[in-house]
């Protein structure tokens, strides 16, 4: 068993986002997602077969949903999104990372 | 969809550990545990039938296996504990809140 920190390890070249699987199971994966001013594409719905359980561990977001509503996300605030809740990224803070941690499951 | 944040609604009385299960499915729960100053009995292992992905979110604490190892962990620290491998607190720290967020699966 190795212990690791969740701010650790977080290059300093995030031109794109980095995503690291911590856990994969049969019916779960964990991730930890670093962003920095990253955004989904303007037609990029993420639309997934898994729920998602998903935090914010550090930095802020907002995430925007298929019915029109957005969500400003900071520093420890979760959500769970359902499987084939369409959702996308629209902004992430540009002068920090910001450090997702999400459950699929 | 509702949104919360992992450090809120803490109660002042901390006699006992106090868990809150934040998303429960067929497969795996996630949970949020806050301690202060609380450890296992003595005799007290975890002995889980399911994996245990546990993380500090703030605090401090010790785990003690029995194989006679101790692991400190604080902020952002996180590990992966296998179904059945035993464990125990064996001290959080009793000035501050220690909040895990802890995923079984």
């Amino acid at each position: 068993m190795e212990m690791k920190n969740i701010f650790a390890n977080i290059p300093k070249d995030l031109d794109e986002e980095v995503l690291e699987q911590l856990v994969k199971s049969e019916h779960i994966s964990i991730e930890r997602i670093l962003s920095k001013g990253h955004q989904s594409p303007e037609s990029g719905w993420y639309d997934q077969e898994q729920n998602e359980w998903v935090m914010i561990v550090a930095g802020e977001a907002i995430l925007s949903f298929d019915d029109g509503s957005d969500m400003t996300m900071r520093k420890g605030d979760y959500i769970n999104i359902p499987a084939h809740k369409k959702h996308k990224v629209k902004w992430t803070d540009p002068e920090i990372e910001t450090i997702w941690l999400a459950v699929f499951y």
